[in-house]
């Protein structure tokens, strides 16, 4: 056969790996995650990462780097990976609907995909850790999705936290109250920004004319109106009741604006009621998401320690969920985790000890080939009784290699069987961790490891 | 706003969505295969559906349906979806070598893409659950693949496994006698076929001259050496010892061909110290696995009570993993569930019961919404003390509603606290399991709880 040319085992850029120490921990983490949206109710729903591009697009341009999918020499309909979590729920959710309980609580784990160019710590495909609440309206809904959010982050051991919440209808009564409509998102996305780029360049972004007449993306306000939008935001988060000081700053104006405050007292007082410190649930009227489909309450997280790493767990009610594949009307509110961003917080509070990694807890080492058979079957005598064990299987069967191999998977225990031993009926079990060694008699041996790792 | 066109909320053909009943029930039983595989001291990987086209290739032409994946307007590397997981773990093995553990011992669940035309309970996209060791060519690594092959059929309720094996060595000993090489995978192919076209049909294809001087799928045999093939395959899998009688066969003929059924006696001596009845593994030498990429022992599973299904949990050897990316040889064993064949086979044999599907333990109805925070309390508490509890969430208020989202989500235990029984501070529990309503109060709920659900 001709030499071939080697390819380079490289990932696309914007790509990772997990490898197995990693991986463990996600895996770990994942898990208590699961089991708080579990603890709520909630159900997992798997969907594929490829749908069709009408589908995830709405046949519509997007601004989205939506990745292709095709098989070169179809003319089939065109394919695309997903996003996010949300489009396909909708899919979902027009789909089975009939057939789906109601309310339809579900949480998705799943990769999602964006063609953007790769910044650090950004990638291109990137796990998100969902969970939604379907066809109900009720605050009560919303108020859960909250108080789960707080009880992730307890379960994870990231006590200090602030849930920041606010709600697009009391935007909408802003915007109402300025006399803008088409351009109310820009208003909102500009508000977004105040955290990072401070009120100043705030204002000038509010009183940025358009370059041209298709320019669509300034809002171009009077002194007037700019001055109405630094009253509503200088109503401070720290006031004992700011909703009240929106109350009065609306006044009469807007009636959605006061729908909007109403809606966020009974979510203050739902979530105080499911174990949510009120006082970690904060009314901040500069967050508005930067998607256009919330419609009702949005939340974000702020870790009190760790600040600078922006919201891990966000989400809001988008009540406009199927309206691309029906003409019902379906309301929905949820939240969404950025897996990488969380295990990048976790890492930078030095919060990751805690989700040890190992999954052997017993290592036979390979003293006597010829012995092997007794050290399998020890082997599955520590299986029988829950002890995740391996006999090494490795080809260097150097001692150093072997007990390399235990070290570098953090295997707590080791078991040596040579001649003599064997011959007596013992073993010797070395405690890795603290590099001691015990003869122990066959018959003992159980006792002796439940001691040790139990 | 125009009216919109409606967007069909479909998935692509060949694709499919896991809805909540069912993926709690795939979440069970892929956890219990993950428990067996941990038990084992193997652990998890993940990498990306996405990967360059040449790292999945080769940059040679393939006769598998492979999905493109590009952003449409970037002159960028060609990205593929991956077939399967093996490639990945090449590349994996290629690319970190040096710093994983030796041997490295890895499971890994995702999906995987093939353009093939659909067929009846055929996928474009399902589910491989794979288990592998790199860097071990001892028999003891496919003893452990072969081990855990069968705890998993245990562990999951399945006891009636037949695990057949073969090796690549032992066919390639037969394709040296015949004096076949080129065309030996062709050869094995053809054998492997056996069970599903009968020894008639075989043999007509191993007689079968090439259509033309490019045809490479024709073996053209002689009836002399059909009829060798013919005695090899007459070695019943029901002799008391087809390895010697293979031994015999071969006699001083071929070296790899020996060398192969030693491997296969260390391997069966290995497997039955791991706790694997010797009866339930089983020669087979037939069994090729379609792949021409092994090149050591193969494994299939046959279950006894569901034939038909065909195999599994398949895998074996294949030592020449990383020769894509590397010059250095790099051994390896592994063996792969397909998942979706799995629950069919599950499904077929009813053993899906074992595995409910339900996650909340306790619902709490909302009588008299004016309340809601004391049901929401009563939930936290419950919560606090490990049940899974939630507060209906839905729009809809009626009991009937209340009652029909219980029943859907098949949750065992409803409670009901009107205005009567908050005043006496007792509840009304209800098992919906018995119809059985009892009432009891606060302080004896959670026992009474316990009583009915531990």
């Amino acid at each position: 056969m001709p030499e071939q040319k080697l390819i380079p085992p490289e990932l696309p850029g914007g790509f990772r790996d997990y490898l197995p120490a990693e991986q463990s921990r996600r895996i770990k983490i994942l898990r208590i995650i699961e089991e708080v949206y579990r603890q709520f109710g909630f159900l997992p729903l798997d969907t594929p990462e490829v749908e069709r591009w009408s589908v995830l697009t709405g046949n519509e341009v997007t601004a989205m780097r939506i990745y292709q999918v095709g098989l070169g020499d179809r003319t089939d309909e065109p394919l695309a990976l997903r996003f996010d979590l949300t489009v396909p729920l909708a899919r979902v959710i027009a789909a089975y609907g009939n057939d789906l309980p109601k309310p339809f609580k579900r949480y998705q784990l799943g990769r999602v995909f964006r063609g953007e160019t790769s910044q650090r710590g950004r990638y291109n495909g990137f796990y998100q850790f969902d969970i939604d609440t379907v066809y109900s309206s009720s605050m009560l809904a919303d108020a859960e999705i909250v108080a789960i959010i707080w009880h992730t982050f307890q379960a994870l051991g990231i006590p200090k936290v602030t849930i920041k919440i606010n709600n697009r209808k009391i935007l909408s009564g802003l915007a109402e109250m300025i006399g803008i409509r088409e351009q109310a998102n820009t208003l909102f996305q500009i508000l977004d920004r105040i955290d990072k780029i401070g009120m100043k360049d705030v204002v000038k972004l509010l009183q940025r004319p358009p370059d041209n007449e298709l320019d669509e993306s300034a809002v171009n306000l009077s002194g007037e109106d700019v001055d109405l939008v630094q009253d509503f935001l200088s109503i401070a988060a720290e006031a004992t009741d700011p909703l009240n000081e929106v109350g009065k700053f609306f006044g009469e104006s807007t009636e959605i604006g006061t729908q909007g405050i109403l809606e966020l007292y009974q979510l203050k007082s739902f979530v105080a009621d499911m174990d949510v410190p009120p006082d970690r649930v904060v009314v901040d009227l500069a967050v508005a998401r930067g998607l256009g489909y919330y419609t009702g309450p949005v939340f974000e997280t702020s870790l009190d320690n760790l600040p600078s790493i922006g919201s891990i767990f966000s989400g809001g009610r988008y009540d406009g969920l199927v309206g691309r594949f029906s003409n019902t009307s379906v309301p929905a509110t949820g939240a969404s985790i950025g897996v990488d961003r969380l295990f990048a917080a976790l890492e930078e509070l030095q919060a990751l000890g805690r989700f040890q990694s190992t999954a052997t807890q017993v290592f036979i080492q390979v003293f006597s080939p010829e012995h092997l058979n007794r050290y399998l079957r020890l082997a599955n005598f520590l299986r029988q009784h829950g002890f995740a064990t391996e006999v090494y299987s490795g080809d260097e069967r150097a001692f150093k290699a072997q007990l390399a191999y235990a070290l570098k998977q953090e295997i707590p225990i080791m078991i040596i069987g040579g001649p003599d031993e064997l011959s007596k009926g013992v073993w010797q079990v070395k405690d890795i961790r603290n590099r001691k060694q015990v003869e122990v008699g066959d018959s003992s041996l159980l006792e002796h490891l439940k001691s040790l790792l139990c």
